[in-house]
């Protein structure tokens, strides 16, 4: 095996602890010695040990000695005291030959600290495996460490004509229940589900995670711009809500804190919700990824904000005519004027299909900043 | 190797000739002993050998004997005279032990009579092995013979939110060159390339095979219903071209049938050309598969007319918002309304994906028409 092919296999362990680690990234770290795995280990919850730290104690309960293995992590180990010890300190101490490692810490205050204690420790590291995998395990929090914004993605649900509703409204239900119960994986993947007052007055929907079990729901959040929302949406469950809106009503505001529900005020935009003001709080608010399901209003507002990321569509194989637009924009005067995505996976979500693709400049723009701290 | 293996391996040699054979069906034949593969052969151009008689010359040539060997063929082998002797004639007197067979001749008249005569003659014959496989080698020719109108594709190329043009008619270009030139293997597999009055106003195309070598170029068609088409047009280039229309105009047709484009008139329904008319005299003249490649007016008047057998549809991985949709149709008042297409395929083709989806019904009644037969 290669150090791709093990970086590859840390990967996938890495993917095991998807939904749980925000908003810490998901790490995996692997102990291996003349090609066979020793220990294992992934990050765990919030405040939990750190993945080298699951590895290490692995090993120790396996009674193995990590001094002259070969350590893979998916990121570059930290150097500093958080919730839990600096990881590069239990690596020195357990005396690894060699450490590789994914990608550098995004942290630009942190970042090469990690590799550089390794190094004075007279340990070998090699970095950049898989950096582009590694990447996409964590763009969030990649992007929330560097342009200090959380990674949004656009969950549409669509005929192959882009309709997502009929002209009368009519939208349930376009795609199958294959492809809706795959979507709540991506709610439960991210930090937070957002969508639009238009939606929550229109469905009245739930917007948590069904079919999928998770022990650290997003959570909910709702664009309305005129704090219009009714009090009996069943969005208000208990669980942790997000009100983005433009108006001051502390008499509501009040009466929805009391039901779990924040009230956050921001500026406005020609008379919205600025959106990029929305994504810094929540960059301040440590969210790493945002799902949107939201109307077409919304939906159009976020991509011609440029505030989306990644685009998660569920195609049904079925013909509309006319009918309700995936997205509501100014109209183009040039196709040229369009952004620019790259379809990243295709799946077939029966009898639907599922088409990902990413920014092409966001993604770039994350690249770049991982590679420049090197 | 299970017969199931080696009929794979037939349609894939029957693939080779895809391009060629029409009217005749595409149809490949293996010659196999002890788990060997001994001769093989695909149908030639129409008038050309038939797979069978290629495979057992290749067999000769060879110096080996068949006598004992089991055949496979994608068809059943024809019993009757065409332009070429039967093969089952051929089949008989080589003496194989066993002859398996896809799927069964779908031409009402002749179906069974090869299979009875290989049996009749001693040779053990197994059928339906791979059928839908090799149903979907073959999906015109089976409609042809079974329904009477060949197979239709809709060929579309748009954004993911389904914009074949922004709102102000811009179109060149939404998907790449390579998806363009992916397109031309359909036109290429085609028997007619049709458009519509409306894409030779706008865009004057040549409508003809590029990027692909092909011996036996499709006819181009176009419906024009009031007979508008421009003298001028660059279709017009010499190869044969048919025009339906509903209007009679013997100058102009006179005119136009000089440069071999022939016009044919049809019975009008709204106003418009009777497309199921337009079906039935394509299938009478030989036609087993029909590309389309037209504006949303003619693509929605298609699908409505439930002349849509599968749909091949390129997308851009780009967001448009406003703009012009796939197909122009009434609008539905009920989801359940949509015909139901089922996913087929799915391809990358950089930096677009390709999405094949085929109608339902229609699918299933070509399989039961194959199945009734036996």
């Amino acid at each position: 095996m290669t150090d791709e092919d093990w970086m590859r296999q840390a990967l996938r362990l890495a993917e095991t602890v998807l939904y749980i680690t925000a908003p810490n990234p998901r790490v995996a770290c692997l102990i291996v010695r003349d090609g066979q795995l020793l220990a294992e280990g992934a990050t765990r919850q919030a405040g939990g040990p750190h993945a080298e730290v699951m590895a290490l104690r692995q090993a120790a309960e396996r009674g193995i000695d990590v001094a002259g293995t070969t350590v893979y992590v998916t990121l570059e180990p930290c150097s500093h005291y958080g919730r839990t010890p600096p990881c590069v300190d239990a690596l020195i101490a357990a005396r690894p030959a060699r450490v590789v490692i994914a990608m550098g810490d995004p942290n630009p205050l942190v970042s090469g600290q990690g590799v550089a204690k390794l190094r004075a420790a007279g340990i070998a590291v090699t970095t950049d495996i898989c950096t582009e995998a590694a990447l996409a395990m964590n763009p969030g929090f990649v992007a929330r460490m560097t342009r200090k914004t959380p990674w949004l993605w656009l969950k549409l649900a669509a005929s192959l004509d882009g309709r997502i509703a009929l002209a009368n409204g009519q939208s349930q239900w376009i795609t199958g229940p294959a492809a809706r119960a795959d979507g709540h994986h991506w709610r439960a993947r991210s930090c937070v589900v957002l969508t639009g007052i238009g939606t929550v007055a229109a469905d009245d929907p739930l917007m948590n995670v069904r079919h999928v079990e998770t022990a650290r729901p997003p959570i909910k959040a709702i664009v309305d711009t005129q704090l219009q929302v009714s009090e009996q949406a069943r969005i208000f469950d208990g669980t942790p809500v997000w009100v983005f809106t433009c108006v001051s009503n502390p008499e509501k505001a009040q009466r929805l804190a009391d039901r779990n529900v924040q009230v956050v005020t921001l500026p406005a935009v020609n008379g919205r919700v600025d959106l990029h003001a929305m994504m810094r709080w929540l960059g301040e608010h440590d969210i790493n990824e945002v799902h949107v399901e939201a109307g077409a209003r919304l939906s159009g507002a976020l991509l011609q904000a440029q505030c989306v990321d990644e685009l998660l569509v569920y195609m049904a194989p079925m013909l509309l005519g006319e009918g309700i637009g995936m997205v509501h924009m100014e109209p183009l005067q040039q196709l040229t004027q369009a952004q620019r995505f790259e379809f990243i996976h295709t799946a077939c979500v029966a009898p639907d299909v599922r088409l990902s693709a990413r920014h092409i400049d966001h993604w770039k723009t994350l690249l770049q900043a991982l590679q420049q701290q090197n």
